[in-house]
C-alpha cells in the first residue's frame, strides 16, 4: 500500500498531540495524552506507541505511514535525542535516544525530531505562510520565546543541532530581567507570554496610571490583551513596549540571515492588532537602510488546534 | 590545457589585489592597483582586465584560468552586481553589473563576486584555520567590522544576497555611537580599529588615568596596541573593553547559528593577545549555557598579504 500519510507529535509540558496528516496538511485524525503522568521514559513511550497504533487503526492508516515527526524541547535533530528536557517530566536530564526508542515501539516506523519552533519552521513551509519561501525566521511567541531559522530552503540546526535559540538573545544588556537560563536581558524575559505579564505587573506598581488591569489579582497575558481590545491604554502601551523590544531584535536578526519574511507565531501573536505597528516601526529604525521596510512580517496561517502537529508532520515527509 | 587556476581579485576604497592561485592556496604571482583613480566603471574595469590579462601571461597562465573570483564591498553573490558602493570612486550609486562587465573583458572567464568578508569565509574554509568545518562566523576586524557566515558548508547569503551584516547588529542599545550607516550603538563603532581608537580618545577625555597614549596627537588602534604591548594600563583596559563588547555581540550570534568556531581576521585580530581572553570570558557569560566553553575562538591562519587574494580566488573554484 502506498505510504501517503505521516504522523506528527508536539510534545508539550503538560500534553502530548499526536495527528495523522496527509500531503495536503489536512489532519484525519488526532488525539491528545498526558505527557506528564511518569518520569519513567519507557512508560511513556510505550503509551505514546499505543495510543499511535489506535489512532492510525481508526483511520485505517495502519500500512500508510511514511514516517513519524516529533517536535520535542530540546529535540536534537541530528542524534534523535532529548537533551536535558528540563520541562519534561521524564526528560529531566542526560540524553534520551527517544528516535531511536519510539522507532522501535513502532515497528520500525522512522522517527525524525527537532525542537517544538523548528518543528513550526517546518510546518509554516510545507503547509503555511511561508510555503515557497527559502528565507524566513519563525519566531514562536508563547509562554517562551522560540526560533526556527530557515535559509536556502532548510532549517538550520547548527554545528551541534541547536541552532535557533533567538528568545535567549539579548534584548537589554544591563539590569535586564533574570531569565530560566540563567542569564538576565534575554528577548523573551521582555517578549513572550510571561513577558508581558511581567511588564504588566511592573508598570502597575511603577506608575499610577489608571487601567482596569489594577482590579485583576493574578495578570496573564491575556487579561493584558483583553483590555487592550476595551480600549485601556495603560495594556495598549505594554504591547507597544513588547512590539518595540520584538522589533529592535528582528532587526539584528535580518543583518544575520537576510530572511524574506519573519512569521510570527503563538499565543501572543493573536494580539496581532497591536503588535504589528510597533513591531514594524522598531523593526524600520533599527535595521539597516537596505533592508528598510522590505522584510515582510507575517503571521501564521495555520489553525492554532493543527498547528503543532503539522509542523511536526512537515519533518516527517523528509524522511 | 588543464584549467587548474583560479584568479582572485580584492577591490578596497583605495588599492585593487589581484593574484593568481592554485588549488593548495598559493598564490603564484600578484599585483595591485588603484580602485581610485577613475569615477568611470568602464575605465576602471578597462585597466582592471589589461592588468590581469599581464598577470596571466607573466605567469604561463592565460589558457589556465577556470574563473575569476571578487571581493568587493556591496558586492551581491546572486546577482553579481556592486550596488550603491559608498566607498568606491565608480560605484557610489546605483546598481553595477560587475561580474558581466568583467566577463566580456577577460573573453568570457566567468567571474563570481561576493562582498569582502564573505569572501574572507570562504578563504578560511578554503585553505585556512576554519579548512573541514561546515558552520563557521568569520568575523573581519578592520576599518570596520565585516562577517562572513558559513552554514553547512555554504557561505549565507540570504533572500537578497546581502545576508551577514554583523557589524551593524548593535552592542550598545541607548545612546549608543552614530555609525556611518546611519543607525546608532552598532558593533562596529565599538569594535572596528576605528572604534577602538574612538575608545581611546573618548577615555582619555572622560578620565584622568596616566597613558602613554596621551603624548600622542592622532591615536590610531595601532598605537593603543604598541601601548598594551609596552604595559600601558589604559590600552589593555581599552582592549578589554573592546572584547567584551565582541564577546556580547558573539553569544547572540551563536544562538543564532551554533556554530563550531568564531573565526578572527584582519588589522585589529594582531592585538589577539589582549583580546582573547575578554572575548572568551564574555561570550561564556553570556551565552546559553549548553554552549559554554563550547565554541571555539580562532584566528585565521591566511598570510595576511595573501588572504584577501586568496579569499576573493576561493569564489572561483565553485565556478
Amino acid at each position: 500500500m502506498e505510504k501517503d500519510l505521516v504522523i506528527g507529535i508536539d510534545i508539550g509540558g503538560q500534553t502530548t498531540k499526536c495527528g495523522i496528516v496527509d500531503a495536503r496538511g489536512t489532519v484525519l485524525s488526532q488525539t491528545v495524552i498526558r505527557s506528564d503522568s511518569t518520569e519513567d521514559v519507557e512508560e511513556y513511550i510505550s503509551s505514546l506507541a499505543e495510543t499511535l497504533y489506535r489512532l492510525m487503526a481508526d483511520a485505517d492508516a495502519v500500512e500508510r505511514i511514511r514516517g513519524i515527526g516529533v517536535g520535542v524541547p530540546n529535540g536534537n535533530y541530528y542524534t534523535g535525542e532529548v537533551e536535558d528536557a528540563v520541562n519534561l517530566s521524564w526528560g529531566r536530564s542526560g540524553s534520551i535516544p527517544f528516535a531511536t526508542m519510539l522507532e522501535a515501539h513502532m515497528n520500525g516506523i522512522p522517527v525524525s525530531l527537532t525542537n517544538d519552533a523548528n518543528a513550526a519552521a517546518m510546518g509554516e513551509m510545507t503547509y503555511g505562510a511561508a510555503r515557497g519561501m527559502k528565507n524566513f525566521i519563525m519566531i514562536t511567541l508563547g509562554t517562551g520565546v522560540g526560533s526556527g531559522i530557515v535559509i536556502n530552503g532548510e532549517v538550520v540546526y547548527g554545528h551541534d543541532g541547536f541552532a535557533g535559540e533567538l528568545g535567549h538573545t539579548c534584548a537589554v544588556r544591563h539590569n535586564g530581567r533574570p531569565c530560566n537560563c540563567g542569564k538576565s536581558g534575554c528577548l523573551e524575559t521582555y517578549a513572550s507570554a510571561t513577558g508581558v505579564a511581567r511588564t504588566a505587573r511592573e508598570w502597575l506598581e511603577m506608575t499610577e496610571e489608571p487601567s482596569t488591569l489594577r482590579s485583576l489579582d493574578k495578570i496573564t497575558s491575556k487579561d493584558v490583551f483583553e483590555a487592550a481590545k476595551e480600549g485601556d491604554k495603560l495594556a495598549i502601551k505594554i504591547f507597544e513596549y513588547t512590539g518595540r523590544i520584538l522589533g529592535e531584535s528582528f532587526a539584528d536578526f535580518i543583518e544575520f540571515s537576510a530572511p524574506e519574511a519573519i512569521v510570527l507565531f503563538g499565543g501572543l501573536a493573536r494580539a496581532k492588532e497591536f503588535l504589528v505597528e510597533p513591531i514594524q516601526k522598531a523593526m524600520d529604525e533599527n535595521v539597516l537602510p537596505l533592508w528598510r521596510g522590505k522584510v515582510k512580517l507575517v503571521f501564521s496561517q495555520l489553525k492554532e488546534s493543527d498547528a503543532a502537529i503539522l509542523g511536526a508532520s512537515a519533518l516527517a515527509w523528509e524522511l
